[in-house]
């Protein structure tokens, strides 16, 4: 594995641990000098080293993915210290739990003014709860 | 603040990291000894420092929303190491992408049968690409 794009460069991770960044860094593919920040949130988060332990965990081309996920859920917690980014999925859910209702107040109209059942119309019906299962005491309080 | 309500027994934090549990121990309340998971799950992504750095930033009352949601987030990254509850986000999205298709689709047969606006029948319309930027090279990808 390739260490980050500019070779004399030590990645932001290394520069941020005051290491040595070497050619099978597990960080420098993912974490370029240029981006310091990406490292500091997630350090400040999850700590290098549980960084480290889930980057070993998944496959290595899973690994990108894997990085850009933790960083976003590092910036949410940091933007919502209480929530992070479970106050998205709980905002989300209220959005999608809202347009099931509208969804099926139109459907409901259209039957009326048809005369004609929804399953003639090929309408679906999104059941979020089946999905996710989060605590409903915080969806009501973000 | 009081200690879980098994007063001799140390919390599951406190168990965990073999220290003794005392009355200002700022897990306690949190991470009472019958739950041993919620602890060791926390510890596994987070680490047992950060989570009580977070719990000392945010105030008393909101120190149980963000413990459970840390606990979500730490079972969700548990489960899936690649995407975490990101992953949920995305799914999320793409319900929500779909139902205002297919709820646009609906105003539009109701539309057509009753040769009215759908601005009279109050109809919202939810943007959800304008709450969250996640990047939209993994929404692809769960």
């Amino acid at each position: 594995m390739m260490a980050s794009g500019y070779s004399n460069s030590p990645c932001a991770a290394c520069k941020f641990l005051r290491r040595k960044c070497n050619q099978d860094c597990i960080f420098a593919p993912y974490f370029p000098p240029e981006e310091p920040h990406k490292f500091v949130n997630v350090h400040k988060i999850f700590g290098a080293s549980n960084v480290s332990k889930i980057l070993n965990e998944v496959l290595p081309h899973q690994r990108e993915d894997t990085v850009n996920s933790l960083a976003y859920e590092a910036e949410a917690r940091i933007k919502n210290p209480v929530y992070g980014c479970v106050g998205a999925i709980s905002v989300l859910q209220g959005q999608l739990f809202r347009l099931q209702k509208e969804l099926d107040a139109t459907n409901a109209d259209l039957i009326r003014f048809t005369h004609e059942g929804s399953s003639s119309l090929g309408l679906g019906h999104v059941h979020s709860d089946d999905f996710f299962n989060y605590p409903s005491n915080l969806s009501n309080d973000m």
